[in-house]
């Protein structure tokens, strides 16, 4: 590989984003990119299977991720912790690979084309199947394998929209060790209430 | 409007089903549903605006109801037992209207069907949508009101799931009910294991 060609990939993943940014997702041609970057579109398929994974490249080894974090963890750890922390594993690869500049580009972008949203939300909706998976691996019955994972991945979407959202300081891991913690204190207040509300006298005037 | 027509919605809904369940959704026509209820296109499309309206017509009166009960909800009640009580009013009328029979047979064809699959994640986000906004407007601040509306509609997801799934007696709004308890249990445990490690002494051997 020439020296010319040597930082194809971070040329083309530059020009795709402006384009994006500029036209949108939906009005971009691959041809385009390859054209903004001063390569081929030969070049462009090398790096890329198609424009859409300039943005979701990546998220087959964050599955990876995922799944080996869970399988990893302690037997002894509360599936919802469980989860969280395997989150919070792929928030340090994010934060640490592309960081939050990134990351609000990108989700500008996602934001502002609908098939890219829905490619967003099926995305999470994979990531939940696979991590209820592992947790079945582990031991945890069904529903609660799928409930821990569909939980942890609220935990996740919330955290990650503040992340990339204006006005934050916190990093990626310390935004889902927050959300898990508000999560917490949420389940907290209704069971203090539902506890209440059991320990009234069922037969009392109202 | 003549007797023969006079139940039109119901026998273009039926064999809309058939034809779903037999050929698959993608693979099945406007003109193919009509010819088999022995009604015309034109009639298809007064009842219905398209295909998939077969499956997902209805969903905005859900939203609707919705958004009613969280904003109807007493003002002394945790968020998450406000969006669980919400939720378990879309499950009386789910089970009371087309019934469990309907939703497991409409749950097999969109399962078949990446697009529909995408349509219902779509619908389930839009409703964790309305239900932060209508949070919002009782007071629940962010980010509370957005991980309250995901985590609820967590707790719908898997209830549903049980619901079509096989061999159980319960209905949607007992197992939406149980599905809470679960989460509580859930984010319960994680809290009591969190709490008793921030006790250990910081500095003891290990």
């Amino acid at each position: 590989m020439g020296r010319w060609e040597s930082n194809a990939r971070g040329r083309l993943e530059k020009a795709a984003m402006e384009l994006y940014e500029e036209r949108g997702f939906d009005q971009t041609t691959v041809a385009e990119i390859a054209a903004r970057a001063g390569l081929t579109e030969r070049t462009f398929f090398r790096h890329y299977a198609d424009k859409r994974e300039v943005l979701f490249g990546g998220s087959g080894m964050l599955a990876e991720l995922l799944v080996a974090t869970v399988a990893g963890a302690p037997g002894s750890e509360a599936p919802l912790d469980v989860v969280a922390a395997a989150l919070a594993a792929v928030g340090v690869l994010l934060d640490e690979a592309r960081g939050r500049g990134f990351a609000r580009r990108r989700q500008g972008i996602i934001a502002a084309s609908a098939p890219l949203r829905e490619r967003e939300l099926i995305k999470l909706a994979s990531w939940a199947d696979l991590v209820a998976g592992a947790l079945r691996q582990r031991g945890v019955e069904e529903p609660t394998a799928t409930l821990a994972a569909a939980a942890g991945l609220a935990v996740f979407r919330v955290a990650f929209d503040r992340w990339v959202g204006d006005g934050n300081e916190l990093d990626l891991p310390q935004l889902i060790r927050a959300s898990l913690s508000d999560l917490k204190a949420l389940a907290a207040a209704g069971h203090q209430r539902s506890a209440a509300r059991t320990q009234r006298p069922v037969k009392a005037d109202r």
